[in-house]
């Protein structure tokens, strides 16, 4: 599952119009660890100062981006290469969802296969004739009712379908927390908790208290409060009973100052 | 798993920046059949046209869109709100990938629960506090070498994800095409396929016949033919037996022509 076993597809663009879209391609090639970029006749030429200011900072797949005059020529390289498109045609290629070419590119790939994903242009998307030199085609179950789905986001499905097959987990940063509690701090939270509740004398009737105490325990289980939880929650009962200790004593010594009796 | 029973969740943007990822947002949204976006603050009021623009057309989940002051009246009706983040906090909440992140969403939507997912602004994120109002956090699993995700595409991943759970399959329009023909037909194909190399004498030397026949059968078999493919290549062999029919006829004459014998 290593990434250096397993080397990501390159991106095709296929005669992309707006420098722009170009930069967002580059960012989020970056974002799911793709570099190789090629471009085929981009429209205003190339380099485009434009695709830089649109990468924010992701510029080594623009840096190193191939420029060619044919689809045919870009892919002359790889060995599997999948095309993207919103619309049916008259090919007999297999259709995938991009988790499915995901994974079927993860595979080829680790096992040698150089592998790509062919994107066409912002207007006209990919001709046939450049979708029959592709072994695949991939197409995002978009809503039917809008279809126009922007070049950068539709690379940003492929690459992130593809990082999955790699990391299908939170990144390592956001290290697992404390786990919950175990069964011993849970069961001595609950048995404080239930412990002032009885001598504040919320368990009314009392023959519904077991019950009462069930549906509690539930309601705080579900947290799944870890230890330093458990810590902090017996401290806000024993604060919460502690002031209602505080309460009635006031209101205590406030009927002995006007001369009542409890 | 039908859209009607599963409500798609609320987008909320805390203290979006730019209007024009806002409009992108707009636009991906519709790509994957989410409607309701709410806009907590944005920095430059609202509306902005500029979000009209970026969203190609998508408009009614910025016309419909509702602008509050503050994350807790943003998400003051809904019973389910996962919050997105690249940075760990010190919070123990659960943290979800986006794929896992959808199908609670998509279960609890099932179960008639209103549901949202959190997105916080470009440059600053979200603030720890109203990450404590929501339930999970939901992280990308990003390139850590590259981490500065667009909020367009991080909405896209998660809308993405959500969709999925609706409908992971290529859209209607991609009808299956015709299936691969059946053993029968492709037999045929094989054997009228041998029968002319064998009059081209082409396996040589003969014992290796058997296993040439195999290696060609496999290697045509993997393309999965259709059987109006099927007829195409039935076709291509007899024009390219006969062509060399017609070659060696036309070879015999020139001989001939010159006096000399076969």
């Amino acid at each position: 599952m290593a990434e250096a076993s397993h080397p990501a597809p390159v991106i095709i663009l296929n005669e992309p119009q707006l420098a722009e879209n170009i930069g967002a391609v580059a960012r989020v090639m970056a974002n799911f660890g793709l570099s190789d970029l090629r471009l085929v006749n981009p429209r205003d030429g190339w380099p485009q100062e434009r695709a830089w200011a649109l990468a924010s900072g992701a510029e080594w797949p623009l840096n190193a981006a191939k420029v060619t005059e044919s689809v045919a020529e870009a892919i002359s390289d790889l060995n599997l290469v999948f095309a993207t498109t919103a619309r049916p045609r008259e090919l007999q290629l297999p259709i995938l969802t991009p988790r499915a070419a995901a994974a079927e590119l993860h595979a080829a790939s680790g096992q040698g296969q150089k592998v790509g994903i062919l994107f066409g242009g912002e207007r006209a998307g990919l001709e046939t004739a450049d979708i029959a030199l592709c072994q695949a085609v991939v197409t995002i179950p978009i809503d039917p009712r809008f279809r126009s789905l922007n070049l950068g986001q539709a690379v940003a499905i492929n690459a992130y379908e593809w990082r999955t097959t790699l990391l299908d987990a939170p990144p390592a940063i956001f290290r697992e927390h404390s786990p919950p509690a175990d069964g011993a701090a849970m069961l001595g939270l609950f048995e404080h908790f239930e412990r002032e509740l009885d001598a504040a004398g919320f368990f009314h009737p009392p023959d519904k208290r077991p019950s009462m105490v069930q549906n509690l325990r539930s309601a705080l289980g579900k947290a799944r409060f870890s230890e330093q939880e458990v810590r902090t929650f017996r401290g806000v009962v024993t604060a919460l009973s502690r002031g209602r200790g505080r309460v009635l004593a006031k209101l205590a010594a406030q009927k002995a100052a006007r001369g009542e009796t409890e």
